[in-house]
């Protein structure tokens, strides 16, 4: 299951610096494609946040490591195995694929980063991801950006990614974003993979500083099923080879439109994400505003989103408001409910604590069937606002996850 | 689907002091029992611990004035509509159904406690309840616990209480429990309905200070979906007729006894929300050691309890322990993943932040098929401990929620 169409990758256009070739190396069973080669020109500036749950997976340890040099040559992604509780084996096997990609492409080690996804705590083939390297590297070319996508991806049920087409100082420069994700989606520094390139001209320190901005409203925007993983990894790559001069300060005002469109791409790689959730039939979009802070808003929307009891009403078209309010009231966040409104689309169903006085069953049911679900919550106690996105709980989740390893 | 055999009410004894009635008064569609009221001796002391959610139904507010006066008179719990979310409105009926028991039984207003719980944000038909207050009086009678149960439930599928039998200073003392819950069920202060009526001689601030230290290691242990409640209530009502001396001070010696009573009983009346968790075919007990302290051992166990990621491994009977260290993880809690050891069952499956070496997917698999599953997490990191319970999530969890309401 998916909620709508899922996007066309067949169109995103190449981008300067960057060629990529896709292989199936043998983790997946089916022969599907399980492992990303990207290279990229020298000098291109990267950033990258990661998981914050405190275990982490060896590829992300090492990413971190590699991202205090500023720089990236390359970068390899295998899905089917996500190399994380693998203990010290776990990072001699990350070594030794980030080894062998720098030996092949003429890199230092350094400037190789790394991601898993997959099942949890087997043993990465390390050898066979190594024994296709060649052959990747012999298919590397620019804008092949479906296969890319299709080489990350896990219980995705379609390839995600999508582009921008914005001027720096009057030189056109493009991102192009690919993601993949599904399941054990919850928000906490980034969620997920995601890799976005541009021929941007951005100096490392402030092409971290956008990312960061981009990934508080995007990715740390969505929740599947409330897990945070051990691997989420969002990084961004920037070859400089677009026409302009090097930007150095993120509040550069040459940088605002690339900001805004980095933003806008990392909301639309998010929401492929929870499209495809796992199981999932409906799409929802949760509004805070009149919260104390936007911090408190984001608090409240979140729970609100991984509430089981809203995803399960809304799985069923129920519309269950009593289950919003109640996961409003229980996200720890101060505000007084009988100044709160929500609306249920364009339907308020409650003002002063109670049930709006115009609000009908039916009202809210021809909402609730609806594909697409947007619950809007006013707390009316200040200036804080949010946006997150959630996905319905169906019995498609519990049958991907009650049998995910056989 | 409940886990393990349902306990036997029919046995529990009658405790001096109290006398209960249950009728249908017409709230629940299928004519089954949704009204309770329970008369106390005078001066029965009252104990409560209600719900942290922001939003409060009505007779929990109407619970917390009365819970001033330190003493009870009548309880009156109605199922099958939750009072909450109802405004004003919602309140004016709470009042008008503590008004007609204090005028039927002639108490104060003040003596009347009240519980609603069921669909959140229906009007309470109060005078369905009013007008059935009379016959429940004419039909108070000792030890009818079984119907006093089963008037309390929603989506429970047994009745649940249990008794314990302990002497105080040579007194013999008797503690009777009920309970209701089944979904909605993640702890915040208390968790459910849960009602304890005991003969014990003890002063209402010492009663206050046993319930909540029986309440922390008990239904604040719990979580069905993660959804804490707007109705949450357990109340400890002691009418005082053992023949012991008054006990003022929940740390007298004498009480040590009552004290364990108390925590043993509500630990088991918590165990029965569980196990019967709205569509559980699983017990789950998780045990954290080794964490910082107490709270923080305690925060990692509810993580791994609340991961709809393990709720569903253990649903399909998968010893996806990846899943475990996951939540582990991301709890929030400082610890040393490489110090950590996960037992699932009596099986070693972690050590040193990897597989334990003697650990076979067989082993784990044997223990996954089991109804009642363990799982034992030491992080190596300090002295504190906590032990919590919970469920899998299932296909049936998805049926009931998606389909409450209609």
């Amino acid at each position: 299951m998916a909620v709508g169409a899922p996007p066309d990758l067949s169109q995103l256009p190449a981008v300067a610096g960057f060629e990529t070739a896709a292989t199936h190396c043998g983790i997946k069973k089916n022969g599907a494609l399980d492992l990303l080669l990207a290279r990229m020109a020298a000098d291109t500036a990267v950033a990258g946040v990661f998981t914050n749950n405190r275990v982490v997976a060896a590829p992300v340890t090492l990413c971190r490591d590699h991202l205090a040099n500023e720089r990236a040559g390359a970068l390899l992604v295998n899905s089917g195995n996500a190399n994380a509780c693998t203990g010290p084996q776990g990072m001699l096997n990350a070594l030794s694929n980030a080894r062998a990609v720098a030996d092949l492409l003429e890199i230092p080690d350094g400037a190789v980063f790394l991601s898993s996804t997959g099942v949890i705590a087997e043993p990465l083939p390390a050898q066979k991801i190594n024994d296709a390297l060649p052959g990747l590297r012999d298919a590397l070319a620019p804008g092949k950006w479906e296969a890319a996508a299709r080489a990350i991806a896990t219980t995705d049920t379609f390839p995600k990614g999508g582009a921008r087409h914005v001027e720096i100082d009057g030189a056109p420069v493009t991102l192009v974003g690919i993601a993949k994700g599904s399941g054990m989606i919850h928000p906490d520094m980034a969620t997920m993979l995601g890799y976005i390139f541009t021929d941007a001209f951005i100096a490392p320190r402030a092409l971290q500083t956008l990312l960061e901005r981009a990934n508080g409203v995007s990715f740390n925007c969505i929740s599947v099923d409330g897990d945070t993983s051990t691997n989420d990894t969002c990084m961004l790559f920037a070859s400089g080879q677009a026409e302009h001069a090097l930007i150095e300060d993120p509040d550069d005002p040459r940088a605002a439109a690339f900001a805004h469109a980095l933003e806008s791409l990392a909301k639309e790689l998010a929401q492929w994400i929870v499209r495809d959730g796992e199981g999932a039939s409906k799409f929802l979009t949760l509004r805070v505003t009149g919260a104390p802070d936007d911090a408190g808003a984001k608090q409240v929307a979140m729970s609100v989103a991984r509430s089981s009891l809203v995803k399960t009403a809304c799985a069923g078209s129920d519309p269950n408001w009593g289950r919003i309010i109640a996961a409003v009231g229980y996200a720890g966040v101060p505000f007084d409910p009988d100044a709160t409104t929500i609306h249920l689309g364009e339907a308020l169903i409650v003002e002063r604590g109670g049930r709006a006085a115009s609000y009908t069953e039916e009202m809210g049911q021809a909402v609730m069937k609806r594909d697409e679900i947007e619950i809007s919550i006013d707390l009316g106690s200040g200036d804080g606002r949010a946006e997150v996105w959630s996905c319905d709980l169906t019995h498609e989740y519990v049958s991907i996850n009650a049998d995910y390893r056989t």
